[in-house]
């Protein structure tokens, strides 16, 4: 039986998501796992938010591992259904991997931070007087410590800039490192 | 013993955060609750966020109910740290509850989206090409629904905008709203 990864992501709100997730579904096949996509835009759940929900939860049950595209959407975080099924499938005791098409740091990519001079240890601040993590990790701390602690790595490949300025959001060289860090991962668990 | 609730929220990175940690801490004692807050700014757990995101899950498994502030946090949708947490217990069979300072639907918080004009069932897109979910919720259906079926609810209180044009993070008035919500289930299910 091939390891089965859910394949978590913004994937899902991509124009072509139906491709994209067919040629996810057979990178994996490449590298001899088998791939969940989410069921956002498949017929047989339909636009129905309830079914949908249910499904995808289904589909991470059913999984070995997670798989997380972590390229920041619409601000400077992953997308925020992706977040929420790292929770899940971390609470599950899920290894989950990470992918992202962004090499920035966090505190990066929010827009006019402001870092206190000639005070080491103040907190930088936003424009609206919220604090913005400073730990030198590629987004919330949740995140990327919920993939280190369940055992998995997160794999970054800077994307080109797309005509709107963003990432391109399905990140198929990440992906594809991520997945060969998964591969060697597991053939030296096999040793 | 009161029941005990964690307090998942953006409110961490308020530059009075422990100040308003206390008062939700208060807020929980008035309704007979004891409140749980996450310890990020904790003197004992200190700036290192392997501690933090440990600690934070270790109060997380001892609540009995989790209580989000989904309040919009740079973006679009509620913080990503509160996701990630919300998908955490969700996945524990506990049940979360949400609440926000913002009544709008998340379609109408993603900047300049295109309603296709004359096609009803048609997607909107936002400027970067990608689809905006148009279920009439107000955040990512992973999050709106997870709560509903965990049996929870969300509620909502509109803050005035702030001076930077956002809402109130703290979102006192939707936090005790919420309690009162949490109040009045466990009294009917005490009866």
């Amino acid at each position: 039986m091939p390891i089965k990864i859910y394949l978590a992501g913004p994937d899902v709100f991509l124009a072509d998501a139906r491709g994209v997730g067919a040629q996810k579904l057979e990178i994996c096949r490449e590298f001899g796992f088998e791939g969940l996509f989410p069921l956002d835009n498949d017929a047989d759940v339909g636009a129905d938010h309830v079914k949908i929900f249910r499904a995808n939860c289904s589909l991470m049950r059913l999984a070995d591992i997670g798989v997380c595209n972590l390229t920041p959407f619409r601000g400077p975080s992953a997308d925020p259904g992706t977040v929420f099924e790292l929770g899940f499938l971390f609470a599950l005791n899920k290894p989950v991997f990470g992918y992202s098409g962004s090499a920035t740091d966090y505190i990066q990519r929010v827009p006019a931070v402001v870092i206190p001079a000639g005070e080491p240890d103040a907190r930088p601040w936003d424009p609206n007087g919220h604090a913005v993590e400073n730990f030198g990790l590629g987004d919330n701390l949740m995140i990327v410590q919920a993939i280190e602690d369940s055992g998995g790595s997160i794999a970054v490949v800077q994307e080109k800039a797309g005509p709107a300025g963003g990432e391109s959001l399905a990140a198929f060289e990440a992906f594809r490192a991520c997945l060969e860090m998964i591969r060697e991962r597991v053939s030296r668990g096999r040793r």
